[in-house]
Order: C-alpha cells, then sequence, then structure tokens
C-alpha cells in the first residue's frame, strides 16, 4: 500500500506536505514516499521523463501521484492510468507519456470525474490535495477506478516525445533529453537504438555542444584515457548518457537539454 | 499513528533525520512525514504559515512537530497543542499561532516540564531530536499530555497576526503574508473580509507595489484578458492571492511579504 | 523496520525515488526514511559526518543505506556493517568511518558479493538502486548478511579523520569538519579533548580564522556580552562549535571546513 508523489511543487512551501496529508485523510495505512517535488515549475515535459525514471523500482500494486499541472482547474481531464502492474494519478496533459511508451498491452487509461465530484469545497488551484492524492489513497485502499467513478477511455494527451531519427547521410540525430544533478547528459538513445560494441569499439562518434565524444566506459571511476575526457555511458534510467568523470559533463560541453546529440557510426548495426 | 515534522533545519544536515529517528525511537509504528524543513531560519512567521496551511489535509489524530526555535534552551517553554482534532508540539513562541485563531473551542494548551524531565542527556541545542520529537512519538503512541508531565496553560505566546484593517477612507489595508514558489502574493484577505462578487465583477480594484489588480480568476491558466496581467484568485490555503499565469507574480509586481495590498470596493459589502 | 537513506543524489532527479522503490519491492513492510540526499557530489568526508551525527537517534535495528560512491561499477566493495545495535549497508570507501570510530567492540564488518549475485541486470552506474537498497530491504525484512551471501572481513577502508593535536607549545590544534546550515562551525573538539570548565571560565581562547573566541555559551540564545560575538558551544553532534547568535559564525569568520581551530588554555586540564 504504498502511494509515491512527483510534483513541481517544491518542498519549501505547505503544498507537498498537503499532498502527503490528503493521502493519508483517505487510506491512513497507505505509506507515503517522495519521488520527487522538485520537477521545474510547468516543465511536463521534465516530470513525465523523472517519473518513468524512477517508477520501475517500486513493487507492483504502487499507486503514484503526478502532479505538474499548469491547466489546473480548468477543462483538462484527470487520468487514473494502469501501466505494468502499478496506478498512475494525474492531469492529461502529457505527464504520462513515457508510461505509455513502455506499457504495451498493459495499459489501461480512465478519466475521473471533475474534483467536485469527490469534494463539493474542492478548490479549483490544487487538485494535487483535492482530487489527485484523495483518488490515490483511495486506490491504494483497494478501491477500483471504476468504483471512483473514473470511465475507460482512449482519448488521452501523448507528450511529443523526442526520438533519434536517421538523417539523409546515415548519421542519427538524437538529443538531450534530462540533465542530472551531477551535470550527466542523458540523451534519448536506447540499446535499441544504437549498438553499444559499435561504440565500445570506437567505431562510433558523438558530436555534442561541438565535441567529439569517442571514449565508452562502463562505469564513471574507470581508468582509460583524460579522466577530465567527456565519455558515453549507459546509464540507470536506460539511455546513454555524456559524462566526465567526478565533473558536469553540462558544463565542460556547454550542452543542456533540447541540445543536439549526432551519432556518426561506421558500424553495419546503424 | 502519523507525525509530521516542520522545521527551518533543511534538509541537507543531519538535524531532519535525527528527528525522524528520535519519533521513530519513542514509537516505532509511527509514520514520519515532513510538511518542510524549508522554513528560512528563525523566521517564526513563516513557519506559522506554513504549518498552518497544510495541517488541515491531513486526519483528526495527527501529531505536528514544528520547531522554529531560535530561542532553545532558553526560559522559553515547550507546548503541546490540542486542536480540531489533532495534536502539535514546539516551542512556546508564536509558531502555532494560526493554529489557535482557527482552533476555535478545541483549544487547549499543555505546558511541558523541561527537556531534562525526559532525558538527563538532552542538548540544549536540539530539542527537536531530544525533546520535541520524542514527545510526539509518546502521544502518537497514545500517551496523554498529562502522562507526559505536561499541565494546562492559559498563558502562551500569540503571533502578532498582520489583519487588514479600514481605513478612514473606506479602503481597506491588507498585507502580503507569504510569497510561495511560483511567485504567488498570498495576503491576509479571506472570503470573510472580501466579497467574491465585488472583486469577480469588476467592482474592487488592488492596489500592489503600485499596480492595479483589476481582474479576477477562479483557476491560474483562465483565458481572461492578457496572458501576463496579475490577477487576483482565492489560493488554495484559503486566501486571496495576486498571480501571473504561469509567471511570478512577485516578480512581474516587485512585490514581497509584508508589501502593502490596498482594495478600493465600489461594493456595498466592503 | 525502518531503513534511512543517505546520499549525494540530491532530491530532484529520480535517484532517491528509485532508491526509495527498491527498498520497498524488497521489503513492503519497510520504513523508508531520509536522513539526507544533498551531501554534496562526490563528497565522502561530508556525508561520513551527517550519517554518524543522524544515526544514534534511530532505534536498535534500524537499517541505513548510504550511497556516496563516485567508484560505483569499480572494484570497490561493497559493505554491511554492523555497529551499536544498527546496520549499514553501502560502498567500502571510508563512508561509515565515524561509525567505526564509534563502534567499539560490536563491530562486525562484512563483504558483499557483486551486484550481479543479486540482480543480473545491475547497472554499473547506480549500486544504490540496484544492490543497496534492496540488500537493506532484505536485512529489514530479516535476512542475515550471511544469509545474502556476504562474508567477515577486516579489510575495509577507514576515513584519515582529521583528530587535533597538541603541539609543542602545548597548543591544541584542531580543525572544523562541518559548516551546517546556520552556518555554525562544527571542530573535531569533543569533550574528551577540551574541557569544558576551562571554556566556560574564560581560561581557554580559541583562534578561528585570525579570530579569537573567548565566550562560551550553553544555548545559542544565552545573553552574554555582545550579540553578534563569535561564542563557543557544545553541539548537538557530539562536537564544540563555533556559533553567532542568528548569524552565521561562517560568514563572521570568514571560516569554513578543513579551517584550523587553536586552542590556547590556561587549565591544568589541557
Amino acid at each position: 500500500m504504498i502511494v509515491t508523489l512527483l510534483s513541481d511543487f517544491g518542498t519549501a512551501d505547505y503544498f507537498a506536505g498537503a499532498m502527503r496529508g490528503a493521502v493519508l485523510a483517505a487510506e491512513p495505512r497507505a505509506q507515503v514516499v517522495d519521488i520527487t517535488h522538485e520537477v521545474p515549475a510547468h516543465d511536463v515535459e521534465a516530470g513525465a521523463f523523472t517519473l518513468a525514471a524512477a517508477c520501475g523500482a517500486f513493487p507492483a500494486g504502487t499507486v503514484h501521484v503526478a502532479v505538474v499541472d499548469p491547466g489546473v482547474g480548468s477543462e483538462r481531464a484527470a487520468l487514473i492510468v494502469e501501466a505494468a502492474g502499478q496506478l498512475f494519478v494525474g492531469p492529461d496533459n502529457g505527464l504520462f507519456g513515457h508510461v505509455y511508451e513502455r506499457a504495451g498491452e498493459s495499459l489501461r487509461v480512465h478519466r475521473l470525474p471533475p474534483a467536485e465530484h469527490f469534494n463539493p469545497q474542492a478548490s479549483s488551484t490544487f487538485h494535487g490535495r483535492d482530487l489527485f492524492a484523495p483518488v490515490a489513497g483511495r486506490l491504494a485502499g483497494g478501491e477500483t477506478p471504476a468504483q471512483l467513478g473514473a470511465v475507460g477511455t482512449a482519448e488521452f494527451v501523448r507528450l511529443p516525445l523526442a526520438r533519434p531519427h536517421r538523417r539523409p547521410d546515415a548519421t542519427l540525430e538524437a538529443a538531450v533529453i534530462h540533465v542530472d544533478r551531477f551535470g550527466n547528459l542523458v540523451t534519448n538513445l536506447t540499446p535499441q537504438q544504437l549498438d553499444e560494441d559499435a561504440l565500445e569499439c570506437g567505431r562510433a562518434r558523438l558530436l555534442v555542444g561541438g565535441r567529439e565524444v569517442r571514449a565508452f566506459r562502463r562505469f564513471y571511476a574507470e581508468g582509460r584515457g583524460d579522466a577530465s575526457e567527456p565519455f558515453a555511458i549507459w546509464g540507470s534510467a536506460g539511455f546513454l548518457e555524456i559524462s566526465v568523470n567526478r565533473a558536469s559533463a553540462a558544463r565542460a560541453l556547454g550542452a543542456g537539454r533540447g541540445h543536439e546529440v549526432i551519432v556518426t557510426c561506421h558500424s553495419s548495426l546503424l
């Protein structure tokens, strides 16, 4: 009976505390744990990445509440999503975009009734507390989406996910989709798109921020080449990352989210 | 058996962790959740606001520990407060000021014996760990204030809460009492003091930071007028807020906590 | 069944959330609480201090996961440490240095098998999620180090802890080992090394950042001498601290971690 919280509310205000309280008011036996509340304000894309990168570590049955919700109070729908044995509650604005991608056949999307259905006093500015958290608590307590008045829907907002694409000259054009606290540049390149051996044997080259990255490492402290040299590494979120040992690749390469990553590869696999 | 924590200890140091441990050492079955540890250092007034804005979302029986305590170790008293079915533990310095305001008939205030009563080794610098957290754990475990040696008192520190007041020219002089992470300016105006219709119909005008705010919205993304125009909105803490859609009203208006908000209103209700 | 987390992962990324999930996936009944995730990146010494300063507040049987791990994926060993009735899980890089110091006879150190022993898909970049958190969950659930494949070892990395030492001229040379959020300078002076009376009666003098500190206080708000004057005080982590009432001693004295603290004392005890 685990409920996680993800939001852009920060942790200095009353918002995160009030959400924790609202989950526990609905289901006092729930264990409430944070994924994060430090998604940049209104940044649905960043929230979607972090949610997807964290949720897989939780056990089946976990209920995730995610609130990055600049449209709160408007006509935007509110959802319960079933995916890979877990439940997700939040606004219909693309925040579950990566979850949809990975859910495959397990995906079920339900649309919640308006906040007033649950609480006539619901605010129109804080559905995290007045709608999503109580719904999550009740799901954690065993209620079904149908019992909560949610109805299945095939219409929901998919996030426009940046995907690598092949250029006419056979190079692969990818992008940085996240920069973590250590300054690692997380790209949208997955093992399916990039052959690890091709990188490791030196047959692939990456261009990031105008600079070439040729080295590939299996772990950050691996001692190969210049310690300050940027290298590629398979990161724990399942994507290729560009890193510098004990330093920020973002700073070293002057690169950030949205920046282009070009892969030129001599491998037949690319 | 929920215990919440609020403090100005930040989350980078050992302080918050040690408080969590001290609650669990007293009552291992407690669920410890944060309201926040990021109250600005020594800022009792800010802590009082955040505590009051968050506590209402928690279920009856919740024990709240609040520690913004520049007078730790001095003669300042330590309290257990009963209000609206919840319990509050912390220093007697006004931190429960808003709680007192809202408690009505349910208010009972008890004064705790000195920290040494509970622990001869209690420090004189960290009562969060050595007094308040253990007391909260024992309250969560079912002990009563009397069993903990606390005695009822009618003498305790009330926070000097800034209240709107009517000027001779019939305008209402209010104030910004909080700025949240999104830059929303939370005023001390409540529905009791201000007629919503008066605002919504355009009969009221607010002056903040020398600028006039005429628009009223029900939710942040509501599409009326200029998107960059500041507007008034009923916030989720129960106060009127001044906001800008997807931007900081604090920055847009150059206003912050303590700044004056003048309400001029043509409605007969004001 | 309490599991604490300490890391340098910050709280904005998916890392801390994924660790919480991995503990709960291994043991859903565990209560997961943070010590902190804001250890400065790669700063093993700072992590060691904060862990030791917080862990003592938790009850016996608590399992602490600590991950400040720049060597993740390399040959560095992974440990389970038994000390003073608690368990610690993390990398063998000195992070448990203070714990070893305080454990005395209760110390038992076990070396874990490689991450792949637990999970063939374990990453080589995020053992917090893929090794330490699952091991902690299983320890919390009652498994023993031996059941997890760990073997006792007498070889492990001790942190080079800065200790005060006596100079030929009989002065004591100590150091600032931590600066907390309030700007208090935590030194490595313990009551064993410094006679409190000597300080309190004015017989000892401290030199920090070229400035003399003569005052000693029992609590921060104690009214003696100039309110802006730095004073010495016994801090809640068990060390002598240099503080200024309601202001930052670090700023007032221009001092930080690693700075020298010289004690000149006329007491016969020093």
